[in-house]
């Protein structure tokens, strides 16, 4: 059978926006992944009428309730109470939680257990007890009236670990299916002309699904089976993922994978060759989004920060008749940083970005938003110009870094890059 | 008259946990610095039915309902129509919108304009239209029923521009109070630290009120008045920053700026004088965060990834001694990197950053988390050693990124910066 879930979130500071309601989008991938459907999230803050009202009506709609928050020691932590008497659930003590809450005050924090603390080992009568390695609140599960109830911590590191080490196995327990995505990734065409590109397809398609996510000239599109098991879930999809990256041909840079950044990292490694960049108007981001991968000195030797015309005459050493010819947001410009930065730090390839990232024009009046890409190979170099058109500076930054690594992607997969 | 809304974001990646529910926590703030209480927050997918029964439970408990997401030109974009129905409020072409949205996609994206895309300019008769400066999905708002509606879009870039544009100077054109805030930024001393110093201070306060919000070594500190009046509101808040500044120290980097980076762009603009950086675990995060300030190049030169050792030694010159005894996460190499920024780039001062990022120790086995920053100046060269401990990747890196950033404003203002 097939179980439909809703997750309520109790905490005032979640309505106050002090922190986002993040345990959501961790129990909504792991619910995902295991095949139950999550119609609604919802969110009320630490009052006992709302969450009342909040779970009279989720269990009139899914039969899995799951709660975060509210299990901790203080008068507001009411959640327990709460859901019990909804359902109709007696609290009991449990002494041997109880002993385990002083244990872990005297032994790990060295204090006495405050009194406050007692609470904590109150749970639903006839519970399953969901341990908390991490914290003192314990969580806990119950079915009643035909609805399955999991209750957990708020503090997103001890629900993460109560998630993955008890509510999950329980969670499974319960379910026959098996959910499998797999996100198709790629850059160059808007949301807009995938969609029209893919909407017959897509809107004919029950299961697998394919869904469209867009970021700045990003797309992401997730393809996602429903099935018995791993496997079958996984043949389905093959062929779906397979019409779908031919359909959109060379935009796809990469299934599964994270990023154009990653897409760069797996090529330079498998040809076993070097990057270096040089940047203006991107200002580090290319250099960042690269060394934010872990083990990213395999294929990464360095770059340049070339913000001010005078360093990248004399670091990269673009010549002054360039600079002064055509400009620093030129294509002979760019051609010429990606060849000192390759030249410089010996990589066997090297990419450039200079453009104008606005708000306002550079000083010889190049329009926001005008960029050119450089990248120097052993089999000659290459310049891509582009529009990206006057958005806000963050925008035009990020773009340009995503045209900046698509570049070197394309070269390094032999299509043309300009 | 006291308003309460309830938030409803749609999008079937919620339910998934594609994303974080972000608009809701950005909602949040605002509207409670509005002096609107929110006491829901629900998420929907895609789906017609599901979000009509949201909009019917979310009306007979709030007087304000704003919804995120749905309104852009794919099928699945549904918000519009779902909740004009359940208003009854009939839909009418905005001819004036769809030409903008046609001359946005022709002059600044330099595309024709797919026709899917006409849909955006169809809007609820007789509705107060939020200008989308950022995208091309506009916002609305309209009462009908005793409600009021907000409609913005799902991208959180766009709903926040439009929120601080159009939304919130509607909002509060509801209610009679203002709500004024004023933010003490700090860095150097953990949340529990910074609450120990405040908490009476705090646990006394109603109006002003004072709230912490924490980002690994950096506390936020929120002073917020509720008034009949601007001015009266800033007069009460005056002498709280005042206290708390005094309180807290030089661990204060600024009152409402947004982060290091800016605190450091005014104090060299003010001397006139420019930095450089040498960045290796960074990756030109130090980099990236200066350029993304707009007019970054007033008083940043540029500077060099040096990720691996040659590029230290041949790009900024680290000697080739100092790198073979003492590697390159040592306090030389740090002050190194930083002089040969500083004399390469022609900046008055320049500021490195070499550690270990993870996830595994260098190969002379420094330990994740070890840190220097170096800092080379017309008046001597100084380190800082940080020991950032085993963090994630990502953190560390974010973590050293911000001491470098302090080590610059210490010693602009005259602190002593190890």
């Amino acid at each position: 059978m097939s179980h439909t879930a809703e997750l309520i979130a109790v905490g005032t500071e979640l309505l106050l926006g002090n922190i986002a309601n993040t345990n959501a989008q961790t129990l909504s991938q792991a619910l995902s992944a295991l095949g139950i459907d999550v119609f609604w999230h919802t969110v009320v803050g630490d009052n006992p009428r709302r969450l009342a009202q909040a779970v009279d009506i989720a269990r009139r709609r899914a039969d899995i309730l799951i709660t975060t928050g509210g299990l901790g020691p203080t008068y507001d932590d009411l959640t327990k109470q709460t859901v019990c008497a909804a359902f109709g659930k007696p609290l009991e003590l449990h002494p041997d939680i109880l002993e385990e809450i002083r244990v872990f005050y005297e032994s790990a924090l060295h204090v006495p257990m405050p009194e406050n603390n007692a609470q904590q080992a109150m749970l639903p009568e006839g519970c399953t007890v969901f341990d908390n390695p991490v914290g003192t609140a314990p969580g806990c599960a119950f079915s009643a009236g035909g609805v399955h109830v999991l209750m957990l911590p708020g503090p997103p590191h001890e629900m993460e670990t109560m998630l993955r080490r008890c509510a999950v196995p329980y969670l499974r327990s319960l379910s026959r299916e098996v959910i499998v995505s797999r996100d198709i990734m790629t850059f160059g065409m808007g949301e807009s002309s995938v969609d029209a590109l893919l909407h017959e397809k897509m809107a004919r398609m029950e299961n697998p699904t394919l869904a469209t996510y867009a970021k700045p000239a990003e797309v992401r599109l997730r393809a996602t089976a429903k099935a018995a098991g791993q496997a079958e879930a996984e043949a389905m999809l093959s062929p779906v993922v397979e019409q779908v990256c031919a359909l959109l041909g060379d935009i796809v840079y990469g299934v599964d994978v994270k990023g154009l950044e990653e897409t760069c990292f797996r090529l330079l490694k498998e040809r076993g060759w070097t990057l270096a960049t040089a940047e203006s108007c991107t200002g580090g981001l290319v250099a960042q989004r690269l060394t934010a991968l872990a083990g990213a000195s395999a294929v990464y030797r360095g770059g340049v920060v070339s913000y001010w015309t005078d360093v990248k005459a004399s670091v990269l050493g673009v010549p002054r008749e360039t600079l002064d010819a055509c400009g620093a947001v030129s294509e002979e410009c760019a051609r010429a940083m990606a060849r000192g930065a390759r030249r410089i730090t010996g990589a066997d390839i090297a990419v450039s970005v200079t453009g104008t990232a606005g708000p306002d024009p550079d000083e010889r009046g190049t329009p926001v938003g005008i960029v050119f890409i450089g990248l120097d190979t052993p089999t000659g170099t290459f310049c891509r110009r582009v529009d990206a058109g006057r958005r806000r500076r963050d925008r035009i930054q990020s773009l340009a870094a995503n045209h900046a690594l698509d570049v070197v992607r394309r070269y390094l997969t032999g299509l043309p890059v300009a």
